[in-house]
Formats: structure tokens, sequence, C-alpha cells
């Protein structure tokens, strides 16, 4: 039974689930009943784990009805952008080198979440090792957006938004080196977080890039962020990068207002640097002005160095980082790659390492510029992405380098950043805003996000095909 | 006038300068006739600034005079690295490359210890660019060990080193990639701090390796590198690496005891990885059951990887970022190096960026397991070197890589590291005692060097020369 046609939230499923109203077992059935009614056009799934999902919905119903709920994660159905290990289970990466590989250990967030009851509903579609791009020559077609499902869901973690979007689960994990969590949270209408680096373990999480790569939650809320964040997050000794940091309450941080706050703006990048479509822009500011109303004081932020000297030094590094780990695989079976991933990895091969060495530099001093320029403020707001979703296939293969993106440069200073929808283009199709936060400080964050959403009328919109779903 | 044969540590200067006793006049003069007497024999000065000094020493005088001492580095005679730019005054780097360059800033550690009063008495020998070796094909000849001229005082913070053991000056600057403060130090018989990485400022301090450099001082006495070092630490906005942390009082932190401290061994490095010479064991064996005497409880480190694989990270890094920072001239002006310096910098043109970032990858693993190491203990302690001084010529272009180098690990950690004389060779040459802390807890560290140089006879030998000095 679906208790109403909206899916629900990981916030409104947990009361019910404690409370014994809702049965994990007949929620996973519902998301089953999605993915079943919409996989076939969406593409979300690389695969589903039915059986398995099953029995452990069961397993959590009994658990529960024993009186050992383990919090709101508990029984929930959520699923794995497929570069995150499952133990027994397939980790292909949505590509062809990895078909068939099966990791003898989970990822430090795959066990952590199943520790916190939360139920795998399967492995997400992404881009081939999520940097490729939405292609069509992998063994597996790329997602959909579940607003039309013929244009991008964002990537690298496409599936992911999509089936949170679609309700074919409540929540999953995505993983952000430019800003691979936030441009689907944005295309798809959903909200996701990139943690502050070191926040989230990335340990049995395919790498891409060491020093660019964040691991964090995608939720149809940003409140069921803050609940996926604390089961996520903590110190990992298998993560050299892993922060030991205290993690506080992330729910009880989420108050509704914005009261006290001072949120910069960071007018260069989208009005200077790279323009964002007037729309969008217009949906920016209409989000800027409902912060203000929820008590922020906005703030213009002092000039940075342009934004493409961000993404520059983002690029060398990501690519040469992208190479060193795919570099033996590259030498001994190229084809088995898909031509964008495969072009991409190769530019890596001509970074040299006093390249790579200048790009830190100016990474540091960028850091350095960007922690100066939020020292007045709380968080920082920008639009996600200058646009609305394309067509699948209406741009070529270097998407991520020739469209001005800014995310990335909060990748390379590893601020956490979160994306939330902030309206609609004329087509139909979301846009994004983006808060950007002091450096393990993903509260405030949250905070802002989730004041802002429960405000406005966004939170409330669902796409089309859950009438499908419903029917 | 000399006050007595052996030169005055800066400790005891400060003190009669405070009180009236001793003009920075005669002091600096003191200073030039030593040098005037000897460093025709120890190569320790590029260029001795006499009357500039002499000015600045009538200067701080009549200041303390007017009642406005300054505090302990006030008139001060000290020496800068020919690396440290000097406003106004060539700055080499012992090169050919920039025998004429003249800085129109200082850097900004120079303009630090100039506002504490210091007296620069001059620029001081190093291996060219801090990375070429004691060579014999550049304008000026490579400094002499102040215990056997024709001996190597270590580098590449050669010049100070020697500078100091002779009392050309009472203490200088030095800089740190793989131990180059740390070995002159060990090899003079003085005392020379590496601060934790961000500590000191960087900034008009002529890169070799931006993620390896560390700027420090070096002083015959513990006591005189915190007295120093309480003038040159805090946050600097031109080094992008700079910390921004409170500085504690350094020399209050000089208990003279070593009570309640955990000193852990690490006896793979220099039993196991790279055993060091019987003579140079049996005084850190000594060292050992002197710390001991102190109060500090003695207990072993579990085992760390290889220090080889620490060697060979930072062979990697060290490499390409020199590289990266000579790359335009060694391919428009190779023939103006010194071919050690250039054989060693051209190195880094093999390295890929792929490379590069396996080595920085390998390190977060190494810095996560030393920190685990150091978990239960205050420092750590270990030889500086495994032997004491060769002779000049005696080694071949690859000193830095063929030898094993017991500091390099602590430049990839960025933890602060001390090296103290702690014994004698047969043959009359130093030997040093390495002390290394928690990063920004150069206090224990220096807490530990001052207590066993107070308890033991080290403290008090001084080369030589001096005896020609004071004739």
């Amino acid at each position: 039974m679906l208790p109403n046609d909206r899916p629900l939230t990981i916030a409104e499923a947990a009361d019910l689930i404690r409370d014994g109203k809702l049965s994990p077992v007949g929620l996973v059935e519902d998301c089953l009943r999605r993915i079943d009614a919409l996989d076939g056009t969406y593409h979300a799934f690389i695969e589903v784990l039915r059986e398995p999902a099953l029995a452990a919905a069961r397993a959590a119903e009994a658990e529960i009805a024993a009186g050992r709920w383990r919090g709101p994660m508990h029984g929930v159905p959520i699923g794995l952008k497929d570069i995150y290990e499952t133990k027994g289970v397939r980790t292909t990466g949505h590509s062809r080198v990895a078909a068939d590989y099966v990791p003898t250990e989970d990822a430090t967030t795959t066990a952590m979440l199943e520790a916190s009851g939360a139920i795998n509903l399967g492995k997400l579609a992404t881009w081939e090792f999520a940097i490729g791009g939405p292609s069509f020559d992998l063994p597996w077609p790329p997602a959909g957006n579940p607003w039309r499902h013929d244009h991008d869901p964002g990537g690298s973690s496409s599936g992911t938004g999509t089936a949170v979007a679609t309700g074919m689960v409540l929540g999953g994990m995505g993983s952000d080196t430019g800003g691979s969590i936030r441009f689907p949270a944005a295309l798809c209408g959903i909200a996701g977080i990139k943690p502050t680096y070191g926040r989230v373990s990335r340990a049995g999480v395919m790498p891409l890039s060491f020093s660019l790569d964040h691991a964090g939650p995608m939720a149809w809320t940003v409140e069921d962020c803050a609940i996926m964040m604390q089961a996520l997050a903590g110190h990992d000794p298998r993560d050299p990068a892993s922060a030991e940091l205290p993690v506080p309450d992330y729910r009880a941080a989420l108050t509704g207002d914005a009261k006290g706050l001072r949120v910069g703006v960071l007018r260069q990048f989208y009005e200077t640097d790279a323009p964002a479509d007037a729309d969008c822009a217009a949906a920016f500011d209409a989000a800027l002005a409902a912060l203000a109303d929820l008590g922020a004081t906005v703030v213009e932020l002092p000039a940075l160095s342009p934004m493409q000297d961000y993404l520059a030094a983002a690029f060398l590094i990501s690519r040469s980082e992208a190479f060193a780990i795919h570099e033996e695989t590259l030498r001994a079976s190229p084809g088995l790659y898909g031509e964008v991933a495969r072009e991409r990895m190769l530019m890596g091969a001509l970074v040299t390492g006093a390249d790579y060495v200048q790009a830190m530099r100016r990474r540091r001093e960028l850091c350095v510029e960007f922690a100066a320029a939020m020292r007045g403020v709380d968080v920082v707001a920008l639009p996600t992405l200058p646009t609305a979703a394309p067509k699948l296939g209406a741009y070529g293969k270097h998407f991520t380098i020739d469209r001005p993106l800014y995310t990335t440069p909060f990748n390379l200073t590893g601020s956490p950043a979160l994306s939330v929808c902030d309206g609609f283009s004329a087509e139909g199709l979301p846009f994004g805003l983006q808060i950007v936060g002091h450096p393990f400080d993903e509260a405030t964050v949250m905070r802002v996000g989730d004041a802002y959403e429960k405000a406005t009328q966004w939170r409330g919109m669902r796409p089309e095909p859950l009438a499908m779903a419903a029917e």
C-alpha cells in the first residue's frame, strides 16, 4: 500500500515506522513497485536487490516490533551509487572495466548505513567511474531526468538523483569531486550535501580524485540529509583523509529560521565570471529574498580570483589524480572504458609533476582567499548551476570543462556545500540553490537550507512519473 | 672586547644588554672580529653587512639607553641563510642564477627579526638554492665544519651552522626541506629546530619545495632557539600555508626537567631500517638514559612502514616541487646552475602528475600512521643522523638520497623536530639527538631538548677556532 501518492520523506517514514504505523516491508514494496513501473524509462538502477531488501525489511520489522528501533534510518529504503562497495554484491562503477567486480568488504559508509537499519534497494547508475558523461556506449544506459526522462538528471550521481526524485528510494549516496552530488540534486529538484572534506569516510568508495572526492547523501529534503548525515559522519581510520572531530546533532540544528545568520553572496561567479541564465538568476534572487525573510542578513562578498582560476586548478588536479588511479588498467585495456571516461582520464597522462605542483600551489592560495572572504559570514549562497537540465546528448564530451561550474571551487576548498531546489524553468525543470559553509559546519549549512525549504513551495513538488507509479 | 673566550649565548647577552652591562656595538664588533679571523678558513658568509650592522648596533644601543629595550633579541647579532630575502641587500641562494638579485622587500621573518631588534650581520652560505651539495663549482666555496674546517658542516643551512658554532653570530636562520636545519645543527654541535609546518612564515624565503619547506632558527642552545622562536612564530597572510594558531610562551615552557613526559623511541629507523654508526648509537643510548634521569618515561614505539617508504615519497615530492619552481630558469639558462643542483632539480622533470599524486597519497597514509604511533607519547627521540661529519668532497652528488636520513620523515609529517648535540666521535666531531613533537607543540620539544642540554656537558663545548679568534 502507498500511504499517499506523494512518497514519504525519511523523517515522515521514520516516525510512522517507530510508532508501528508503517511496516518496512510495505515501504520496500512501495519502492519496488515504483521501480518496476518507472525504471524501464528512467534507468536509475544498475541492479535492484529485491530479495535481500525484502529480507532485510522483514528483519527490521521484527526487530522494531520487539522494541529495538535503531533510529530514523531503521527500515528506510535507500540506494547506493554503484561506486560504493557492497560485500558480495557486484559494484560496477557503471563500467565494463568492473562489470564483474564483487567486493569482499563493504565501504565504511555502506556498513554504517546498514548498522543504522537502512535497507539497500540496490546499486544506482552513475557516470562511468564518476568521471565519464551521460554516455550511451556503456553496458547500462544513462539515467533520465525525473521531470523529463529524455533530459539529463545531472551527474555523476545521476542514478541517485533520479531514484530519490521519483520515490524509488527515500535517500541515497552520491559522491562529489567537482559537483557530482550537487548537480543531480539541482537538476532533479532534491537536496544533496557534499560534506566537508574529511567528514564522511570514502573508504571503499571507488576513488576518482583523492584530494577532491567527497562522499555524501542525497534525499528529498534537507532534513532527510541531516538524518542521513547523522548515520554517516565521523572518523574512519580506513580513510587517510578522515578527520577526528566530534559530530554534532545535525537535526537539532534545524531551527526553521535563519535569524542572526549572515549569508554572503558570491555575485562574481554567476554574474561576472560566468553568467547564469536569466530565469536561473531570477530564482536565485527570489531565494535570497526568502532567506532575508527568514531573518538572515544578506551581504556581498569581496571579489575573489576569477572562477576560471579555480576551475583550471581543479581540472589539472582531478585529471592527474584520476589517471594515477586508472593508469594500469588504461594501459592494459583501454577499450574497456567508454569514450568519455577514457579521454578524460588520459588527459591526466599529459600532466607533469610540475604542473600538478603548480596547480596545488594555486589551490592553496585560492583556499586562503576563500577562507578570508568567508570570515564575516556564516554561509555563502550562489546558484548550484547556471541553467536547468539540458537534453541527454545535447552536450558533447566536455560538459565538465566547457560549462561554468559554480560547485567545483568548493571541492578545492573542501567546504561543506548543499544544493536545494529553488524554483523551476518555464519548461518545468528545477534549479538549485547552493549553500556553502565553514569547514565542518554542515549544521549551519543545513539549518539555512532546511529553513529555506520549509518556507517555500518547492519542497512539496514532485515530478510527473509519480502519478504513473501510483496508477 | 670579548667578555670571555666563550662567546655568549643569546640568553646571556640579552640579560647583559638589558642591564646596560654589554653594548650591542661591542657585541657586533666581537662578532666581526671573529668573522675577520675565521671566515677566510670557514666560508660561512656570502656577504658581511659590516657598516649596516654597526649602524644598527649604535641605534639599538641608543634605544636601550633611552629605556626602550625591546626584548631578548634586541642588539643580538644574527645571520641569515642567503635564501632569506633582504630588502636592498643581495640574496643569492648561493647561486650564479641569483648572484645579482636584490629584493625590494624583506622576507616576513627577516622583518620580524629586525622588529625584535636583532642585528643582521650578513648573508650565510648554503647549498645552492638549498638543494645542491657542498660543491666547489659555485661562485662561493662551501662552508667548512667548525670542528674541522675540511669536514662538512652539514647542509643545506651550512653557513648558519658554521657561523653560530664559531661564534661569528649568536643565532641564525636556516631552512629545512629534508633535514637542512637539523643536519648542520647536528654536525656543528649546536641546536636547531624545524618548527611545525605552518608555524613560521616562509614568505620571502626562496622556495624549494612548497609542501616540505620549513623555516626555523639555529643557535648555540635550545633556550636561544626558544627566544628566536618567540620572535618568529605566528600567522602570516603572505604564506598560504601559515597556520592561524596562538603562540605560547616558549621560554616559559623550559622547566629544566622532563618529569611526566613520555618519550617514544623509534628504534626501527636507526637500528633496523638504516643502522647508525656504533659510536653515534652509543651517544644516543646515553642520551636516552639522561632523559630517564630527568624524569621521562622512555617507551618503544610500535613498528612503522619502512623508513625507505618515507624517503621515497619525500624524494618524488621534493624533486617535482623543486623542478616546478626552477623549470623556467632551467630551460633558459641551465649552465648557470652548479652540477649538483641542476641534476637534482632535473630529476623532477621526469616525475609525472600521476607519480606525484601517488607519492602524496602514500605521504598521507604515512602521516596517519605516524600520528597513530605518537598517540601515547609526548615526543619521539632518535638520532639526527647516523654518523658524524664526513670530509668535504668525501661523498658524491647523491648525499641526500643514498644516505639514510632520519630527519626527512618529519618533513613529510610536518612535525616539529629539534636537533641538539649529544656527544662526539673519537675524532671529536659532534653527533645530534633529534626530538620530534606533536603538531604545533614546539614547546614540549624544546622543553625536553633544553633539559637534556642543561643536564649534560655538551652544552659547554665549543670548537677549536674560538681560541684562534680570541688570540
